[in-house]
């Protein structure tokens, strides 16, 4: 609790891949090795991974690392948050100096993969958050996926290309009004329920 | 995105349970067999499980939804969103006429589980919300955890109604100040890095 806003416009994801599977060890070092995060910091514990850099690269490889995992066929969810704007400490500063060129979007190109998800957008320090949040994002224009209501959270049905689209443009809206945005995800594909 | 703020005290909880199994629907439906959630509102889907109600119940049950599908021994991890103050919908709302005692305290004291946990507290509305993240949470008075500093969050280890409580208390600390609190967190136990 000791970290403070700074200017630098990094982004960031805190996220974990969860392979409802025995072999979910095998599923997430697959996944991993298939994608490349070489324009991205990462680091890993036994919680979760976080990666920082630019916004593109930061949307690319999660999206990328859920694909893969997901194209095995096994229940696969991915929970996590991304941010932008705060907290201002410098790991991963360098990375800003990458080109905005994505690694894997075609390596993905030819997985199909629906899915569903939910998301919450967070605009920090402001009191008209609410506003932020209802102005930024017109939800309409999201070819592809179906939107709805959720307690707490908008609901995306659909591939799951469309899915991260939806989740990256949202976040791009609000955070070029809103210096500190958290947006929270959960993606879940595969699952028993819908078979 | 048309959730308008109330005035409600109802706190939630949209949470996930994944357990990285193939068996894990069993662990899923058994966890939710032994819990009792009677005074809550529930609702859940193929992607996530929203509970509503008392802020005592809301933690007393998802505690002990995570605590009885860890225990099986099996790596088992939670994320989800606490949240309270907003949105102001009337979902669960009779269930604020519950007493305050909590169900499942007695049946889960005998479980011990050691856990990691990372989590973020964002007071909505404030410009001042760092202030108060700084202000209200006194980690150091932590029992039993192990607090450290993590990208975007905080991290806990321990025992996880060690673990649980310190969620609880830091949450109810900034509630008392801040109408609208959301509090992300992922709980993890029985990962195989910790073997
Ligand atoms: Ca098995």
């Amino acid at each position: 609790m000791t970290n403070q806003c700074g200017t630098s416009r990094i982004a960031g994801c805190q996220f974990t891949l969860y392979p409802m599977s025995d072999n979910f060890v095998d599923i997430i070092l697959s996944a991993l090795d298939e994608v490349d995060s070489s324009k991205v910091w990462k680091d890993t514990d036994d919680v979760s991974t976080c990666i920082r850099g630019k916004m593109v690269h930061i949307f690319d490889v999660t999206e990328a690392i859920f694909l893969h995992a997901a194209k095995t066929g096994e229940h696969v969810a991915m929970s996590g948050t991304f941010s932008i704007g705060c907290p201002g400490d410098s790991s991963g500063d360098v990375y800003m100096d990458e080109t905005d060129e994505p690694q894997n979007q075609a390596n993905i190109q030819s997985i199909e993969q629906e899915a569903g998800c939910k998301f919450a957008l967070y605009p920090m320090g402001r009191e008209d958050y609410m506003e932020q949040i209802m102005n930024q994002i017109d939800l309409s224009k999201s070819r592809g996926v179906k939107v709805s209501a959720s307690h707490y959270a908008t609901r995306l049905d659909g591939d799951v290309k469309d899915i991260f689209r939806t989740l990256h443009e949202s976040f791009d809206q609000v955070q070029q009004e809103v210096s500190h945005v958290t947006m929270t995800f959960t993606v879940s594909a595969n699952s028993p329920s819908n078979r």
